[in-house]
């Protein structure tokens, strides 16, 4: 850490510093500069030591050198986490399609889509069943039934299973039906959950928050390392910003970012990142081009019968579509898709 | 709600929009406009309608006319909220100040910062025992003994107290020890912890979250509002921009615009508003100018010694002139401060 | 238009409204809702009328229905804009590179970057003579001899060259020496300077604000558009969020989302985009497959010894490779390289 | 400057960048931590030093150390600046009032609304005559008859006046008019135009860009100071952020900060701020109290029939009433009103 002195500081002020530092064991080594002086702090940095230092008198400011993390860095682990999911591997060079409506809402639905998404190359079937929506008002998902409809599709089509939870008290629930827990971006800092899906040892999906930092996200990934359980996705899914026209702002650096820091798999959510059916294919294909690992798709057999997120829903066809499209750009960047579910393990 | 149509949509597309409106009981009147035609829809409209009509053929757009505001707004209850904690209102025309340490540390840091602050003028007192920490390599509070301390300085010093709940899971040993629960900026979309929250029927104060639009925050109270629990207070504490000389940008728009929106009580949050003490009495006072209820404020016998948001803290004497400041102030706009604890409940 | 009256308006408001639309020659339609009480307007719509209408007395607020655009849009011009500019064609189908320092330097630096970009198969050569820069302390560029020199290494290398013009004053000498004139981003919605550089009938290379939405940047190119120049170019150079990892987020989505409202062509610059070189190949290939008909690459024989943006710029040899990697991108979704500059133009 | 190394840097990077240090005048000190190694760079840094060194092998990252400002710190110079305008001084601990309307639309509008602002106690007028519109389709300004009318209006009441320059080419004849240039906030790091106007000498009021973060704003100031003139006033007039509930975020905390590290007076436009005529008030206020050494205001004799901004313009007595409240709060802060133009200069 570099503690960074005002213009005109006090000999006594620094002083202060110095001792202050020892009293909590680290080693303060002042640099004189032709406008400003400075203080190298070398020890073992605790997070809190920049807001107490920056409260003294005489510091302009400080600022942190050594990485934040721990356990989720390429410096730490340079080689890729991949994770297996039934016969899926996510990570490991090979680009995977996670698929299925945003909400369960019944079985023909559920069904109707998984054979729809598997037959056009999906892996992994997505469907929500706990829903957190904006307004109260609005379809809050089937429950533990959805759980049940999901896992029963995914059975009946040979596809593992990825879907919310939203709550440390459903965490046990939903681990007992799904293969993938998902964090959702509204609590992607909930980080009491974050620990209990860490806890069940399956592998967790963490989408990034609409205000994440990217090293807020990768941070909020290390509380769930942190409990032993090494299978964390991130997952882009579009960030907040002043832009209307788009429901989010797909931060296509940080797919590329992720990946030149971090081993763990990277994958794109282009249909909450855009909001917007007819950009999911051409985000989607950009997504994996950056470096993504794997897509996650919002597919319905009627998206505007859907009762959540049927804006950016693409139909049967249109996922077919973009599974196509997919395949080709996937083998000229040399991550080809995933040998399909259809192939690995027939229905 | 309002549909807008593309230019050069076909007849069968407008036959098939007015029919699905016709199917969930909704009426569509057309409007041929010189350059668009719009559909105006009439009838209960629910929350999904947008998205779904979004992706039929021949449509632009859909805008909402409607309030989303079911509880929350000044449109269905014109009259302020009050709400009674202790011998405290908040709501009611008076200036009420909480204050306390970020994080509660020990016996000695909670009592003396209590009593500090109640000599001082402060109403209610706040401490957290369940700290949300971006690493999870901070100090992340004392948990129940956090809440024991809090509360037994409380009742010490005659003073309400309020603190963080971070999970469904301590709703209810939160609630047995607090005046008022709090809801983070970073669970302040975890609807069911603030549905939990509100159950409790205790006086929950909602801080607004990173990336919460004035809309999705009020939506959020309306959570807690529709367990039936009435006693919400809304919390300005700064949202996320692009600029990074202040950990986040205080929203002083919000404090006026949700006085004229909501019949919610608005307490600002100057510390966390600004990250930055040196700031804290100039952007709290603007906010009591600016209408809010009341300000919450972080306070720490040592800032630089304390355990969480050092650099964001006031000292006692700093407090004491922030106070006296603001008496001038809120006097000044006819919105004085409410009697001391001093004076109402002498420890 | 319509305007959303707030409930409870009085039958004295809605006359004076209707009466205020009559005056400016519109007609005024009631459709009374449920909850709320909508006016649709009918008539020749100008700019102004939201905001007057939103300070009269019972109006909540306006919505504007029809497109603002009245000559980028593709409503008005389905085909796509093809720009010619030397043996180049932009927005052809056809993928095309525009590449070169940051900032011209000297003879050898420009000559010996043109070659080599030349060689990797780039079309145009882009080299900045007048340099904006955030601090007045930084190198502003070469100014006119930075021109001359452009041109020189442009005419030596048979490729058509393209520079920043900062100024109205500027406008003529850029015009006499580039065969396109780019606007930069902190000139984004300098309209004097826009209707200056479309008065000149060059080609217009228009960047994106750092805090434009879509729609500010369409509309800055209406400004140019209505000059009578057609032969306007859009530039994704990333927008200004809460991220920080990266010195500008590259906001995909606008790319994908620009062809499909506008007609003209869409260059991605990642240069600017990520601000990051290692960055750049992944979020240039992104920008090809979501839709870009080009992108703009800064090169510099030593980006460590650069002038301006070295942090962002890549060596020959990087150039080379990204071009070899969108030469298979390209081919992959049908939109090759345009032929390269060595064949069409030897030097 | 520190330069921070990749862990795992080499010896050979390290004596790479020690020698690109020392061929630029410059030293540097290796500093070995317990996880990083960083370079502490003393001498002479110039701006384009932290680019350079990032393309360099072995740099993670590059942190400035010393204040990027020369000119307008409170460090170079801690009294505050005083700007004198006709009888009217500003910066100077008193309080001052801007206003007028948006844009200058005829001799009777000017001449009325002049005659009542200053009745209300006012003291500079304001007027547009080059009005930056988003659409080249909107009402853009009477221009230099604008100018005219602004001045004549000025002088028969005896305020001096304030309008925008738009382009390097009108800097003489707005400086011709008008007492106060104004940069607007599109043309906020529009370089050239900021020297241009900062060499005619005369007031110059710097609006900050809608994207500019306070060091770009405070560094666009120093584009002014460094042509020799010091007379420059900020005008935080909001930033662009998601929030879209107000037209712009008002950055209060910026309103103090600006007044902590800078001695240039800061004037607040809650106009512009909100975009919301029944916010102005409330934010006016509070800006006053944050440390604005004045405030811009926009009004109108009939705001829903105003040809620019007429939803955030205030009428004559909703003015009259803003700055009642102003005189109060401006007391109890200790910086009561600038003595009306009525009795300093009779009309």
């Amino acid at each position: 850490m570099m503690v960074i002195m005002k213009s005109g500081y006090s000999q006594e002020e620094m002083d202060q510093i110095i001792q202050r530092l020892d009293e909590v064991g680290l080693k303060g080594h002042q640099i004189v500069g032709v406008e400003r002086t400075v203080i190298a702090v070398v020890g073992s940095i605790y997070p809190e030591l920049g807001d107490e230092l920056e409260t003294m008198d005489g510091v302009a400011s400080t600022v942190r050198i050594s990485s934040p993390y721990k356990l989720a860095g390429r410096e730490t682990k340079p080689e890729a986490t991949v994770i297996k999911v039934g016969n899926v591997e996510i990570g490991s060079g090979k680009t995977v399609f996670m698929a299925g409506p945003c909400a369960v809402e019944n079985e023909d639905q559920m069904m109707e889509t998984a054979k729809a998404v598997k037959e056009a190359g999906a892996h992994v079937l997505r469907g929500g069943a706990f829903k957190p929506r904006t307004s109260p008002y609005s379809f809050r998902g089937l429950g533990v039934e959805g759980l049940r409809l999901l896992s029963q599709a995914g059975k009946a089509t040979g596809m593992p299973v990825i879907t919310e939870v939203m709550s440390v008290r459903e965490v046990d629930v939903v681990a007992e039906y799904s293969d993938i827990l998902q964090i959702g971006t509204r609590n992607a800092q909930n980080f009491m959950l974050l620990e209990e899906a860490g806890r069940t040892g399956k592998p967790v999906l963490l989408k990034r928050g609409l205000a994440s930092q990217i090293e807020d996200w990768v941070l909020a990934a290390e509380y769930i390392l942190n409990t032993g359980n090494p299978n964390v996705m991130l997952c882009e899914r579009g960030i907040r910003t002043f832009e209307t026209a788009t429901r989010n702002t797909m931060d296509i650096n940080a797919v590329a970012l992720i990946k030149e820091i971090s081993h763990l798999p990277l994958i794109a959510d282009p249909s909450h990142g855009t909001g917007k059916w007819s950009l999911v294919k051409p985000v989607a294909l950009a997504s994996i081009v950056a470096g993504a690992d794997g897509v996650i798709i919002e597919v319905h057999p009627n998206p505007d019968h859907a009762l959540s997120d049927g804006a950016q829903s693409l139909n049967f066809k249109r996922f077919r579509e973009l599974i196509e499209a997919s395949r080709v750009i996937a083998d000229a960047v040399d991550r080809p898709l995933w040998p399909a579910a259809a192939e690995a393990a027939p229905a």
